[in-house]
């Protein structure tokens, strides 16, 4: 089997991340899997939601948009709608799920951090690409609040990373653009540590159900594929 | 270690499927996992939506949601907030995707069957016992448009029945109540065919990250409690 | 003039209240009324709205709600809607009137009782049913306050039921199932107290504009149908 | 008992309509009393909502709102709160339902007359001088489709007209103003055709449940104020 | 050119301004431009917005509106569709600045004044007959503030009026009614003040682009039909 | 005077127009002025509206946006508060008029083009910034068109540009960054052809009104900067 981008099974598409893309962000980065561009962005500031004052916990929080242009047909736009769809609400809590495991709330002191993952451009995996992203938006916006010596303690305690990998014809494949995407009989977003620990397992049977060979084949290809995001990631970061 | 209702760490908390709860729905139950109640009401009519006009395919969709007591404090209800909040969407999308596996939609021809799940009380487990209940509601469904004359073959191609581990202290536990899911350190919901395939696996990192082997172990126990709802399930509908 | 069900003009559809059928609420309960089935839950809490601060008062509040396949055809669920219906929200504000007129606010003292009445399966008659339940589940919710020493003085100073009548071919009739509502000239709902006095009267002519003879016969069929609600109340009280 | 402003209890405020207020709508009046002001406008249009095509009958429909400064203290606007009220929802359906009485739905044909009734001014009674001016703009826009040639038959069957009672220290009162309207015990709103028949009775307790005189004695005052209401509609429409 | 309605090009059509046509609003008029209608009315209230507590400066705001039926075609209520439509959005915040720059917020002190502008009925110019009135509700709104030794100095700084004017066929006319609006080439809106400098200056192309000549001919006609609106406001306030 | 970031008050930010930017939209462009960076986005489709279905004429909207970090301090996403704000619908309407004046509907044919404009980085000016950059994209849209043999004629028939001009201290200055808008005595936005003719012309008070003479020294500064971007969008346009 040959992909049509001509990678192998366990290979990324190129993945770059520019960092430092916003000037007025706390961390910021433009980040790209292919074709997929998504821009994150975190806000660092003082103090922490009310329910929380008092707590001497900090917040990590996450939105996940498309702008109506990222995919191939225009799709309405959701403040228009008035509401927010399923699919953005599902991913931005994803995101901000894993983000928070890379954080000691403590460490972090009353301080919260919000981080934006806005999809420009999407040609699969953007969520991926999103939690892979804000990591290193996240990280800076935690020098930043280290700078203004805010911070109690060491708050960043693990790096995430996330990747997508699908089955077609019988073959797992790391990092699906949207081709592959839609042809995909099983589906699966895998976030990591930099540590190689699981964050996030979601698998979704989409033609067919898998069993427990298939899933085990994903994982493998998946850890792979997070250990490469992890060193761009430290790349990035200049670490 | 000793679970608080005295269960084993593989057994599943009393379970009761109460078929035809309801006397207008085309299938209905009232599904019991222990304290947590759940109402699976499905409708099943002639027609697809105009999208899917034409295409001799048929459609299923679900709605999941949670009455305002049926927690232990009340929550505001989602009709009054005028928006659906993100874990709702993201339930309800999962409850639909699991059961549109059990479908042959070219079989099921140009009917639609619009499940809802509605949570009466809340005690830990509600989407999987919403998907379990949900099938058996589906599963009367297309009878009544078998007895109507309108499928095309048949459409119930599998089972699907669902269960949530966790691991507590770094013990695997099958089937977790409230008072369970707040402690546990990695949180799964595992959707499984009566054939013991997966549909979806959703683990979560709740305290720490998870490795390979807490993940096999999870979904052991996963499986084994989805053979003990497929029986059930098949109890219920009389076969 | 022979009933489709066979009651008499003056009687009652079989009535249940099963109390306590949900364990978190600090009052509910289940009442059926024929096949129209709505749950009834109080949940009492220390303190009341900010507006009503410092004012020895205590506060009791209603929401009536619907679940989509309550009716004989599958109706789009209000919050995913996004607003709430004119008929919910004249309703929900009916409820909670009647059961104001049951309570003494001083005597109750700063505390909240917000009463949820949702119904599973309407078959005519849910708004009804709806007072008559609330009612069991607010005297619930008043004794939990009693038990905590939270109550000023004795805040349960009368009881309330209700019930429809209306005027089908010239003839009076008590209690109507949806097939009679639906061919009501008049059609009549009527919240009364245990000591027979009135609490709300809705008529509303539906066919033809009524006469004073006709509200007078109405009234009358009210009356009766309420103190036989009372007398099922206070059994299911157990007093 | 004398009334602050001077009436005796079966005497209404003083009323004016002030017919064609408007220059674009079918049918409009301004309606007043005392100092409540409506604005009521009716537009009548060709055609039929999409479920009611083919069915060779007409449609009639109302809503009423509130200028945000009608009120003694400015109330927020509910297109900025985008969502409207229980109590604007409850009382646009009362004037609908009035209105639909006073008219054949045969003889209008396939015709839509929409009326709106804007509170400019409110001081106690405005939905009672809503309906009553309604039916005086609703008449115009039925004359003027039978200018078009646009009607089947006579459609205008009754005249509707509205008006508030309440009892205060005991004594029964016709048509409240605002001072008044906070202080009575039972408050009810009647319709009534020109015929002398009820449309629609709404008594509600406030202070405490009242009894079948009080009842009567209310519906006799309301009778008395919709025959004064009555003669004035007509002589507004130069009948 | 004759315009249909007699005037010549520099002519507006008859203002009226009736001062306190409502009861309960500190300041109010009914400004009529023509057939074009507009209740202004001005609530004034001691207080800021929480966000100005403390800075001695005072807030003044406006919303602006449009009845169902001030149009030719009834259009739908914005509370009903849930959302402010963008051109409601744009008007109100035209109308909020325009007055702004008639107060001096520091003399007005730390109280906030709100100016409602409803159109009953639309024939053309709406946004500049609410400038216009809403500077005589403003005016009296203050006044009441005086009266009640709220103000701090003597807050009204300017007076403002506003008109449209537009070209048609190549000439330049004041104060279009609807019919002269859909036809003109460019349309634009002006706000003034009495001492006859600039605050807003709207113009906009809807045919073709315009020139500078053609906009200094536009703005001179501007300037004559606001002298005459602030002799009007003068008039109507008694100066 | 001299301006902080040492440009002459005539002279325009570096402004740079990355055509192409994106790879699905059929035009698009990333336009910085300054730090301002807005990405422009037109999609080109065959077909129009319901409502101007067999006119022969084409259609052209505008949609503007602002990325929650594009500003100094992170503002709530208006898909997450479910409403759009005043600025956003004042803004679209603004670009979507102004590109419409580019634009030969009839040569066009029955084609609809929408143009996104979001702002990713806001720094003053990102509403004529994305004027100027939206008609680079609605350009290469019309030649999609045109590829596949979609129009009728030359539906291109100016270009638009925009730039914004303000006076601080009494000094007339072009393209004003965030620093120097918060100063402004006087802001103004316009909006002209590529032949020099003006299509919007906004001029609004800030601080104290303005008079004719500012006026028109505003619009020659804004005439020029407009030279100069139509220069550079044809630059970028290759032409």
């Amino acid at each position: 089997m040959t992909r049509e981008d001509g990678r192998s099974a366990d290979q990324l598409r190129p993945v770059t991340i520019t960092r430092n893309w916003l000037d007025h962000a706390q961390g910021s980065c433009l980040i790209e899997f292919g074709k997929t561009k998504v821009l994150c962005a975190a806000s660092a500031s003082e103090g922490v939601p009310r329910w929380r004052k008092g707590s001497g916990l900090g917040w990590v929080t996450a939105e996940y948009a498309m702008l109506p242009q990222a995919t191939h047909d225009r799709s309405a736009r959701e403040s228009v709608k008035g509401r927010i769809g399923g699919r953005t609400h599902e991913i931005s809590r994803l995101v901000g799920r894993s983000l928070r495991m890379a954080i000691d709330y403590k460490a972090l002191g009353e301080n919260t951090i919000t981080i934006d993952c806005d999809v420009l451009q999407a040609d699969g995996g953007t969520r991926t690409a999103a939690i892979t992203g804000a990591y290193v938006a996240l990280a800076d916006a935690v020098e930043h609040l280290r700078g203004k010596g805010a911070l109690v303690g060491e708050p960043l305690v693990e790096s995430v990373a996330a990747i997508s990998v699908g089955i077609i014809d019988g073959v797992p494949l790391l990092d699906l653009p949207y081709v592959e995407d839609v042809r995909a009989e099983t589906d699966m977003n895998v976030v990591m540590t930099g540590s190689g620990k699981f964050v996030e397992v979601q698998g979704t049977a989409e033609g067919a159900p898998f069993d427990k060979a298939e899933l085990d084949a994903l994982l493998e290809l998946a850890a792979k594929g997070c250990v490469d995001l992890t060193r761009l990631q430290n790349e990035a970061l200049g670490r």
